[in-house]
């Protein structure tokens, strides 16, 4: 159930219909929007009474919502989500472009990686100081050390910060260091780990696992909204099929299916997507024209000596054709959206 | 093995390097490059002796192949293949995009949407006489008399004719009325089938089937030129995995692999690849951006009456829409291309 | 729609039934039961009025069928079909085994092989004589020269031979030497191979394709059935996953789903399910717990020689003590179900 | 690498390998055996020298380890390894039979099944206090008050607890009342919790996660393992797929797969991996005959009222036939192999 607000209904009005759902039993969420404000009900098992909310001073309707997700749902907020890191917009008009190696290695490489993807045009920074490794004897991050040296090259470079947090023991220090959140692709049923999420005061990166349906994937984020933190941007990473040319299979459709089910933005990973550095680019500038609205890229300044994914990070001169090229496919349609809508417009109005 | 003939090799030094090769009990398979004939070696088992054939008159060199695949292999022919059908260039620098029902259906809806095909923008016409359907008891298609009216269609609107052939037996109905030949999913390991397209003096165009690895697509389309048949296109049309969003996931990046491996062409199918109407623009849009050579769209003139794959249909002016959309990333990227290939120019020379 | 006879209807009443199916235009499809008659209606798009049966002479009920499938159905079938291939009884109470090299290489290699197979307690013969390769330059069979030495097998052991045709083109030959017609997975959406083997007059063994759907798979069937075969044997074989422990994922559960639908009996392959040597005798026990009506399994004289599959096939010995295992887990609970319904049965009379 | 010490190696013979392993600065881990003790070494980036450890009195031999997996590796330690839990052997000669609910819904629910399972031939109660789901709004479980009610059952009918610990934070509470700690397919790369589940004082039961590869599963047990708790049972519990007539794909090769790299004992849970309660059965008994030490299986007194999973839940007289059944393959196997051996026995001795 949603409760609609009308455009004039006062801040009583609606601290009235979230007592009324507290005196059901049920949870509000209040969600404000450009025009309107609208609170979903959440907690309900079976139908809540439109009627109850109705005849509510300030409540324009009250709308029952289909799918099992509710706050991810564009039926309950039609206008797409913006998050914003450091900054730097993530489902608005401009392409979101987030790069920078697999892992924190040490003080030099993350700040000569830095350089380079701001010099490249990236916007913001990634790497990671807690990494989730597949064998317990591989190399697991720098930890708090590697936090430290992020935030130095945030510091030096300006780039908003997105590194993964592992789990709730470690998480206090991420959120701290961190710009943006993320939850990798492991964890994205980590539930535990996603309430806390939903309790961080800063935006969450939430990666697709990888063979999570789409419904999966919106009800994790929904864990993370029905905490109370509206900031978070969807991740599609690549999922595992029977194909063995990449080592993902990246699911580009996911973008528009997304995008028609939810307001929040969602970006691609085309490195873990594809696993291949040649792959990187043709699968970025799909991803681009698919509707993402951003991309998080494996850069290294030598991929070479990585301890982790060397083979599918970019060169920094790599990521900056990939950036530009990108930009220009973003900016192309984006005109002629914007151009498509002005022609509508007048017989709209 | 691959036998590659001087520039200046005559057609006398050909025919002895091809002797050569059936004295020892194999099989020459002769491909004109634009500056230098090759020569590739099948039916050996285990290796050939390239001393045998570098001292023979007009040969540059004997060059082994590593993959199990050879004639569409890129070591064997480094450049482009370019495919024409009914004068539309498939591989070259432009788009090439085909469209048109999922079934002919009647004379006039098939002259209904080549009409539409033509007027937005499509440059070949698909429709299937011979349909490959689960059940026994749904439309199978209309047989010759579909190909007839897809005759018609072509007559009327120039528009090239692109229709499956689903077994040997009326294979020579469709090669007789079609402009290129369409081999499908289902039908990707019917050896038979391939043998036959190879020995066809049309084009075909070869669909991945629903769990083929690429390695196996690679091999299905050697199957065809490896009869003499050297006009293949591949497809992308979707494989088979646990994702339920869409009715197949669309796999993109075999696109780029498919180009690093072989010269052939390859498009993309996004109608079947997605199964759902409203993904069919974005994923398009996503398969020039991944460097598709072309396109091949469902299109009814009415969707909602079609006898098959209605749901995954474009109506004309959507299919309009979306032609000129990725007419114009194609061309973006094309120009790009070209200005970076400019700019390196003078430092090569 | 299925009609099903009274237990007293003479062939009269059954006549008058199929006279008044073909009287609306469509097909009647009569199935002998052990104790009366059904016959199914097919050929018609949409309800088929029941009343228009129910008061014919001899007419029991007219049921309506829920599925795509209808002829495989146990909707309008009950008892299970029981497939006689010479002599040997698949879906029966007794556990089916069928062995054999992949391929029929010479005269003496299936020789040996048949005797092994005889020795060690198979039923039937398995060997290809046309054989589908993912590679144009790998072994394709001996063709009809394979064939007569398959017959003379046959001839010195009395097993009956189960061999695959892999197109319209040589069926009659195969036909003409098998006493079972295997269709491959490669082949099982072959429509046209499909709809030949429908009207053999020989037992036909369709194996799941290797990313069907239990739907597919049974619709696959129904096209044989539908030409008006039915001796089917359904046969399971491995489909297409991520999981690379293995070279295909044998799907056991697909054998209780097939029994609960159909009527028609289901084997195992183990060995392409597996391919490898070491899991063949784990899961072949394991299919037949699952309840498979019998198995079918690569054994070859000499398999660090075999042309195909050497890898994934058993040692004679290895096959025996399989035979015995699998034999003793069948009768353990066959013994058990009998004695089960022996203790239900007073309470029913 | 392995170190192996004679069969007289004294107590300070190890304690002088386990020094020296530290002087290099890798970690050592003592396995003793039926009849030797093996030391693994961990920790290492790169070989370690055999000759540093051959040398040493007691040892016997120093051998290199070539999977990424160490301690879970049947080339460190032969033997296989058996759990006890509450007294119930898993992976020894009979099979271990556990089951129960899919949680614990009040005490009436968990002691009621808890009585049936008692009196149907179950050892172990499974039951969840701490559920993971995918929606935030479902029920998760009654927490501590659950986790009483399960050691009241055990109270009552002395079978051991196996229940979840879906977290680090509530790790604790589970330990303290279960008697072997599952860690569920959704965490199976919750690399943290497995750190504490190797810290932890009980038996481990770990589920392979939906697409894990054998290696991963393996990985994840090397984990809990390398952290010094050897009690693990492995769970396979189905895979996704594209198939869709069961809700997971049962992958029973895993079990004959596992057995061969790995000395730890696997079971199977045929609930989750047919979701199906008419298929519970069947893949049960092939679970059994692929040779699974024992089965996870849900049971309720009252499935059509279950506040989880009741659709796959058996009713208390369908999981007698089954464990009988059960019981008698793993016999019959059990009898077979035994006498095998004593045939063989004396031509070795």
């Amino acid at each position: 159930m949603l409760v609609v607000m009308r455009a004039q209904a006062t801040e009583q009005d609606i601290a009235g219909v979230c007592e009324k759902i507290q005196s059901l039993g049920f949870r509000p969420h209040v969600m404000p929007g450009a025009e309107r404000t609208a609170i979903g009900i959440t907690g309900n098992h079976g139908p809540v009474p439109a009627a109850e909310f109705e005849d509510l001073p300030g409540v324009a309707e009250a709308i029952p919502v289909s799918k099992p997700y509710k706050l991810v749902s564009r039926e309950v907020k039609p206008d797409n989500t913006v998050v914003r890191i450091a900054g730097v917009a993530v489902g608005g008009a401009e392409l979101a472009l987030c790069a920078g190696p697999c892992s924190v290695e040490n003080r030099e490489q993350i700040l000569a990686s830095a350089r380079a993807v701001k010099a490249s045009g990236g916007q913001l920074l990634r790497g990671g100081a807690y990494k989730p490794r597949t064998s317990p004897y591989a190399f697991q991050g720098l930890g708090e050390e590697g936090l430290k040296y992020l935030a130095e090259a945030r510091e030096e470079t300006g780039l908003g910060v997105v590194t993964e947090a592992i789990d709730v023991e470690t998480f206090d220090l991420v959120e701290e260091y961190a710009d943006c959140i993320q939850i990798g692709a492991r964890n994205m049923q980590n539930f535990s780990l996603l309430r806390r999420a939903g309790r961080a005061r800063k935006p969450v990166l939430l990666k697709r696992g990888m063979s999570s349906t789409l419904d999966e994937f919106l009800m994790a984020a929904e864990y993370i909204l029905s905490e109370g933190n509206y900031q978070v941007i969807l991740c599609e990473r690549g999922v595992r099929t029977f194909a063995d040319h990449t080592r993902n299979t990246l699911d580009l459709s996911v973008v528009p299916a997304v995008q028609s089910l939810s307001h929040l933005p969602i970006i691609v990973d085309p490195s873990h997507g594809t696993g291949k550095r040649d792959k990187v680019h043709p699968m970025a500038l799909a991803a681009v024209a698919a509707g993402a609205s951003g991309l998080i890229v494996e850069v290294h300044p030598n991929p070479d000596r990585a301890l982790s994914d060397g083979f599918q990070s970019l060169y920094p001169e790599q990521f900056q054709e990939l950036a530009e090229e990108c930009r220009a496919v973003a900016d192309l349609l984006r005109k002629r959206r914007v151009s498509a809508e002005a022609r509508l417009a007048p017989a709209l109005s």
